[in-house]
Parts: C-alpha cells; structure tokens; sequence
C-alpha cells in the first residue's frame, strides 16, 4: 500500500506492506486522514512513537471503511463506515485499529472529511471534560481556537452550557469563532483581561499562560495539551494557592488502550447526539492527495487557517 | 483578655475585648494554640485575614474547654474539651468558633497539647486525601516532613497504606521520621531520586519542586500547601504533559466555612480512630507561655526542630 514516510526531517509517499488485522482489530480503507500537530513534532524527530508502533509511518487518524476483521471482533460488519485515533500509520490507504477504538461514521457525513474529526474531538473532549471538569454555567478559555482541537472544543464547551470565551492570534477568524459558539472572541494580548475563568483549555503553551494565572477562578483547572508556542512556564504557587487551582498535562497517544477506549466512547456519544442535532461542523482548511503529503505539511506548518488538514489517499 | 498583637512586622501580648460568640459559636478558654507557618508570614504583612477577621490578632488553631456557646448551638455543653481551626485570633486566652468547626479532644489527650493538632492535621488530611487522592499502594513523598503538617502527613499516609517517602534536610530528624511511619527518609537533595510519586505533597515550596517533575509516575497529584522556601517555579510542561500530571495549590483558611466544615469531619473521623488506636504522635518541639509570644515565634521561624510550637495562655 502507499503511505506517507518519514524519513531525515522530511515527509514524503512510499510503498509499505499493507498491515494485517489483529483478532480484534478492523482492517480500514482509509477515506481521510487528518493531519495533527503531533505530526510536525514526530516530522521533526521529537515525538517518538510508542512501543510497538512504526516510527516513520505518521498518522494519528483516520475515517473509511471496513475491508476486513479479526476473528474476535463482534459488532462490526465489512463495509461499516468507521473513523477512529490510531497511534501511528493512519496517512496510508489502508490501517489496522483495535475494533474498540473505532467509531460509527454517520450515515450524511462525509467519509473523506470524517477524518478530520476523531483526534480534536478525543482530545477537547476529553480535556474539557474528563481532565477539566468542564460543567453547565462555567466559564471557559481555549486558546489556539482556530485549530482544530480549538475549534471541537469551542463547539463541545458551547454545547454543554459552559460560556465558551475563544482566544485566537488571527482576528480574520473570530466571525468563524463565534460562529461556531464562542461568546467571547479575543486575541491573545487580551485573553487574561476576560477572566477569571473557571477552565482553561491550554493549546498554545508556556508564553499563553503565563500571563493567566492571576486569572483563575477559585477552583480553576488548567488543562495543558498543547505547548507549540513554548512548555517552559515561570509559574507563581502563590497564585495557584490562592486560586486553590491546578494545572494538569494530558496527551492521549500513550495512554493504556482502556483509557483510550473509555475517552473515545465519551466523546463519540457526545458526538453522535450533537451530529444529529445539527449542531457540529467540521472546520476543514484544506484537502490535499496523499501524494502531495509534504505540501499539505507545510501548509499546516505555516498556520493561518480555520480547521483541520486533511490527506485523501 | 491577653491576646497576641501584631503590629508593625512583630508580636506582643496586650488587652483586647473578650470575643462574643454568636448564635452557633462556642467560646473557648484555650489551653494550647499552635503556631504555623502563617503566622510568620501575617507578622511580616504577607499574609492578610479573610473579612471579618481581625488582621492583627493571630492564631489559627486551639484547643480548650467551652465556657459558653450560642443559642443555636446544639450538640456541646459547657465543658466539653474542644479543638479547631479559625481564621484567626486563637493565641489568646478565650476564641470564638463556629461550633461546626470544632472537633473533640479525646479524654487521654492534654487540652494543651492538643491545640498543636488541628492546624496540621486538617491541612495534611485535606491536602492528601481530598486534593491529592492518595490511597493504598500509592507512593507519596512528603517534602519539608520535619514540620508540623509533615509529620502529620507522614502518619496519615502511613495508616493510609501508602508507601512514604519522607524529606527533610535536618538528618537529625530522620529517624524520628521512620519512627513516624516513614518507609524511606531521604535529603531534598536525593528526594528526586526516590521516585517516581504517584501523589507529591509540597510543603516547601518551588526550589523543591523544580527538581521532581520528572520524577512523577503516570497521573501523579503534585499538591502543594507550603511555599516557604521560593514560589516562583520554572516548570516544564512537557514533563507534566508525559506524566499526565497536576500541580495543584491549596489553601484552607480562604475556603467558604462548608468547605471547612466538611474537611475538618473527615479529618476528624481519621484522628479519631488512629488515636484510639494509639497511632497518632503529637511532636511538639517546645510550649511558651503566651506572655513568650516573641520568643516563640523566633524560635520557630529559625526552624530545625520537629514538630510544633506551643503557646499555653
């Protein structure tokens, strides 16, 4: 099958074996896959990929459709539409996932864009969620809101009642932002000004929350997934005593499979109901063949859109 | 009544007007009240009272006999020894307290003695259990153990199952430490190396700190309570990130009078049992008659002694 390949800090299209199918794992033509943040990392070497799992074929994501199954997979059939996080490998044509990680496709989603979903929304609900205690009537900051974990976490925090208050650099996204339910758009320089906050979902890193710590509400809890602008923080305890606030780092892709079967069955229910409520898009940037998959990575790289980017083997 | 006075970064004793219990408030002539690591930082102005409470007279715990009580007040007699947590004003011969607040002083307990146990105990009990998670099996390191809220928390933890790392510079105190119920007794210097802590209770503050953040297990709970020795912290959140981990800073004398209440009965419910069980040291370092407020205080902010200091109006 045909892949993306890492190779020297570069990425480019190869041929590889196709993978085969564990006894409880879905064999998937891949419609889409997303790209990640974490790709540019892995791209430039500093995101190694976990035990087991091949270093120089990326992809954390994937949608398509079922060609084949282990012999212990029940409730999944040859043909079913499925999307799901995989940890490495999913910008290929075809991928093997643990069937327990797969989710349901909608029947009037796109397959191809599909595979832009499963990574942010894992990941924003997860972290606003399951790591930040997001609930009704909170009052939430993301930052980095115009990528894509930003956007699913602007959409998912909106959606259970919390005041979504979006930060973003690119003031030409924030008609987008409150579109898609911010009620507050700001720029970076004027994030801490719209505080106190009770969550704060951290994707851009140390220089972003630095200045936010005096603007915590009692009980905040920052949750820090993303430091692509810088991890090394200059953090006063005082201001956390004071605060009685925490702040937590998460990452998804080395988590034991039941914690990330467990995220992902959260996230895919909430999904599911939001999908057919009409109340879920899907920010796509842009589409790109997988054979230009070094054009598509740097487009990301370069930054300025809305959304995710997605490769079409 | 004689009370403690702070004025102008020192403290004296003077005359103040007895305080007037309201409706459901016990009075409380004092036996023994603790001192704490707040009271140095109020005398140096660092550390202001929550409204209501008066800012130059100090004190944070105490235990006594009830001389009167409100009409509300349901449960106490006159008579009853009693001990607790106040925001303030406990180093002085009578303290009004709000009766939900005060826990019983068990018969084969010194009145005085006992007013050295509320402070570390609720602290140490909330800090582990309610903010940290600590439980069975867990391996929890305990930073600036030597201390008041560190030898409680080394018993705690110790009864609790947990596997205790205890840290203190002072190797003079490490084998009252294991005597405590410490398994390991280490320097800050080699604390790093003792990990990885699935539960970290920071009583030090960030020079501590900065050196343990990669020596988190997976989840680890990093609390921190005491910031003596420096709170500006250079945090990489890449290691919290990889560990999955939390900082978190807490704080019990700010908290709404249910959050107090709640903490001091589950504290309370613990002290109970293990003094029963006569698993419970009070190391107290040296008493002071009030009139030695001074010499008290000096003699606690040059450290180096186990267990607490003692004022007996």
């Amino acid at each position: 099958m045909r892949t993306a390949i890492l190779a020297d800090g570069t990425v480019t299209v190869g041929d590889r074996p196709d993978p085969v199918p564990g006894p409880t794992d879905l064999l998937v033509r891949v419609a889409g896959a997303g790209l990640n943040g974490a790709d540019l990392l892995q791209r430039a070497g500093n995101y190694p990929a976990p035990p087991g799992v091949p270093d120089d074929q990326p992809g954390l994501e994937f949608a398509g459709e079922v060609v084949a199954m282990g012999d212990r997979v029940h409730g999944h059939e040859v043909g079913d539409r499925v999307m799901g996080i995989v940890p490495g490998a999913a910008q290929a044509e075809l991928v093997a996932t643990p069937a327990d990680l797969a989710m349901a496709v909608p029947d009037d989603l796109d397959a191809a864009v599909a595979g832009a979903v499963p990574e942010v929304l894992v990941t924003a609900h997860d972290a606003l969620f399951t790591q930040g205690s997001l609930g009704l009537g909170d009052r939430v900051l993301v930052t980095g809101a115009a990528g894509g974990v930003g956007t699913a976490a602007v959409q998912l925090a909106h959606a259970a009642g919390a005041t979504v208050v979006a930060s973003a650099r690119g003031t030409e996204r924030h008609g987008d932002l409150a579109g898609l339910g911010a009620h507050e758009v700001v720029t970076p320089d004027d994030q801490a000004d719209a505080g106190p906050f009770d969550v704060v979902l951290e994707l851009v890193g140390a220089p972003s929350l630095a200045g936010l710590t005096r603007s915590l509400a009692t009980g905040a809890r920052v949750v820090v997934i993303g430091v692509g602008g810088g991890a090394r923080l200059e953090l006063d305890l005082l201001h956390l005593m004071s605060a009685r606030a925490l702040v937590r780092g998460s990452t998804l892709r080395a988590r034991p499979l039941a914690d990330r079967v467990a995220a992902t069955r959260r996230a895919g229910t909430a999904f599911a109901a939001l999908w057919s409520r009409d109340a879920w898009h899907v920010p796509v940037a842009d589409r790109h063949d997988l054979a230009d998959v070094g054009i598509a990575y740097d487009r990301f790289a370069a930054g300025g859109h809305l959304g995710k980017h997605l490769l079409v083997p």
